[in-house]
């Protein structure tokens, strides 16, 4: 096998994650090792840095700079939302060729995944050599072939810490319903995390999943039957909730210039409902994006999975390999370890992987022991301890 | 001086602090000293269970239990809101004489400190003897009397620290201007800890509190002013923000079974207010009650403070005093040291500390560094820090 030398390039997608800067730790600290790969660069706000050939030199950041990225919030690098059209992709292969990027790491989710894809084959089509290989990241856990993603564990422990937390307020002072929502359009894994310490919890609580419609009734039922005096309830949902109309539950009636729904707050919604509909108060809480930035919070298997998954991707490469995903195969039994693989990009590209029907209880109101006993090693943290009075 | 024998009670008022638990350890580890003190009661939800007699004898709790108070948010014995009227002063003095009752002790705000001092006048003037001391708390900051309230400093830092990673998020994807609701009905100072790791912002941030009241112009010219196409813009408010019709910005709409307005949500308005009125997007979060639960968030020295000050409360008491709140009188030079005082109950009942005006800069959108170097101290811990690409 001829090596093949050159420059690398890595971009950010999409939302950053808690670790996702501890997945480009990894691919930098390893793509120093390999003399394949001579300078080291990193887009500026994702493919519009390439588009615009915004390209930052990362090779003189010091080690310890390079060592505080697992430590950093959100993507030191700058991501973007653009979907790109037929017309930017010889861009892309200008400025690769400009320059000579010959190792490309796209990190991002479902839609990143697929933009990488497409890179890869035009690079193919039009016979520049380079290896292309995709480094999973999503606080949504939605990405197809992979066991999970790198920045779900982070924010799954938001959501638990948050929930638990939450609960002894609520419990304290139980003169309102507590309404949470967490992060979640369309998959409902990180709300369904906010079970995990259920154990822990000083009140009843309530889960509602964007997988299954809202039925107004039936929730309203629950909150009845599930309030008390003396201990309150909490309520966690996620955002991306619908009425069985089909309606985002957080439409707040207003359209943006695009007319798109502005979302007005999916727990606001329904902690109005339950004061329109029954003698209850009921406050809302939405930590948003708050989610996605906490370090306190941060797993710490997450945060090593996903430096693993940053220097996997650059190990896998610099052996040949293009065209792939990086992917964390887990083993649980008799304890949790994981290794990283590849998969195909064709395979993840654009797919959406929802939270399992199977795994939600059967009121539809809560999860399933074996969610949580998925859940938990990714976590990794012990539930808290607190004074029970 | 004759010693005072017989038993004592506590009770929370109002909304928890992440520190009331930590006053609470303080309070029971001191009386366990005094020989004065029989048996130590907490009162089930506040001036709730004093009226209905429902006391939970703490003696028995295990050293290791009531060392984890510090550890455990919210409150462990429970809170209410409700204003006592001349109705329920004999009720609470029955409750007295029935269980003994000769030191108590009310661990709230400006209107449990109104309370603490009118049962210590009818203690007085119905001749049963029994020593009254207030506890501070309350994340707002709003007591007078004291240079800070037990509770300010954790939630302040649960400010602080959000605000510098969501502005790495805000940054990282400067796609929307990002708007932060933080507690504070009237008194803003809450919010205006949002300022503290200034210095480690990679956006700009402006601030809005309810000592001023929000001009929609000015506030959308700050907004186009200083948002940045490459590093975006976040801005923190106070859930009690008025426009300047008094009006509040969080008005839903919707009134309750009262008639009273139903918080929809002043961040969610603004971000409506900023999408309607400029071409920018913009998005709301609202952690709400999150920012006093937060136990990664606590602050070490308000910790101990709140330990200080329950434990002040039971000495002073012994001592004879009577009809007093704990006070922390604070050295800030050459370094920060506290101590414990007493003030006359009748200066701090049902009064309110705003944040100074002095102290909201020219621009009316941020805070001075007087501020800051007076808030410092109290959070304690450092800027975090991060690697800067």
């Amino acid at each position: 096998m001829t090596l093949l030398h050159g420059n690398m390039l890595i971009a950010h997608g999409g939302g950053p994650t808690p670790v996702i800067n501890s997945s480009l730790q990894g691919a930098i600290e390893e793509a120093k090792i390999h003399k394949e790969i001579n300078h080291i660069y990193g887009a500026r706000f994702g493919v519009e840095g390439i588009l615009a050939e915004d390209l930052m030199l990362l090779d003189n950041y010091s080690d310890s700079t390079v060592a505080l990225l697992s430590q950093t919030p959100a993507s030191v690098l700058g991501s973007c939302r653009r979907k790109l059209n037929e017309n930017d992709y010889p861009k892309i292969l200008e400025c690769f060729k400009k320059f000579n990027i010959r190792y490309f790491f796209y990190n991002g989710g479902n839609d990143s995944m697929d933009t990488c894809h497409k890179i890869d084959k035009m690079a193919d089509a039009s016979g520049y050599e380079m290896k292309v290989i995709g480094i999973p990241k999503t606080i949504d856990n939605d990405l197809e072939g992979t066991d999970h993603s790198p920045g779900f564990g982070s924010a799954a422990k938001y959501a638990a810490v948050s929930t638990v937390e939450l609960a002894q307020d609520a419990a304290a002072l139980p003169i309102h319903v507590v309404v949470m929502e967490l992060m979640g359009r369309n998959a409902g894994w990180i709300t369904a995390a906010s079970a995990l310490y259920k154990d822990k919890m000083p009140c009843e609580h309530l889960i509602y999943l964007p997988e299954l419609l809202l039925d107004t009734e039936k929730f309203l039922n629950d909150v009845k039957k599930h309030f008390s005096m003396n201990k309150g309830l909490l309520i966690t949902v996620s955002e991306g909730l619908k009425y069985t109309d089909g309606s985002p539950v957080g439409d707040s009636g207003i359209r943006d210039g695009f007319g798109h729904i502005v979302p007005g707050g999916t727990a606001q919604a329904l902690a109005s409902l339950i004061m329109r509909e029954t003698s209850l108060k009921s406050r809302a809480e939405k930590p948003g994006l708050l989610g996605r930035v906490s370090i306190s919070n941060q797993s710490v298997i997450d945060k090593e999975e996903a430096y693993e998954a940053g220097a996997f991707a650059v190990r896998s490469s610099v052996m040949g390999k293009s065209g792939y995903m990086v992917a964390i195969e887990a083993i649980r039994v008799p304890e949790y370890s994981s290794k990283m693989t590849l998969v195909p990009l064709s395979e993840v590209a654009n797919k959406e992987k929802k939270f399992p029907l199977s795994w939600i209880n059967s009121s539809q109101n809560g999860v399933t022991d074996d969610f949580i006993n998925y859940l938990k090693p990714l976590v990794g943290s012990m539930a808290p301890e607190y004074a029970v009075f």
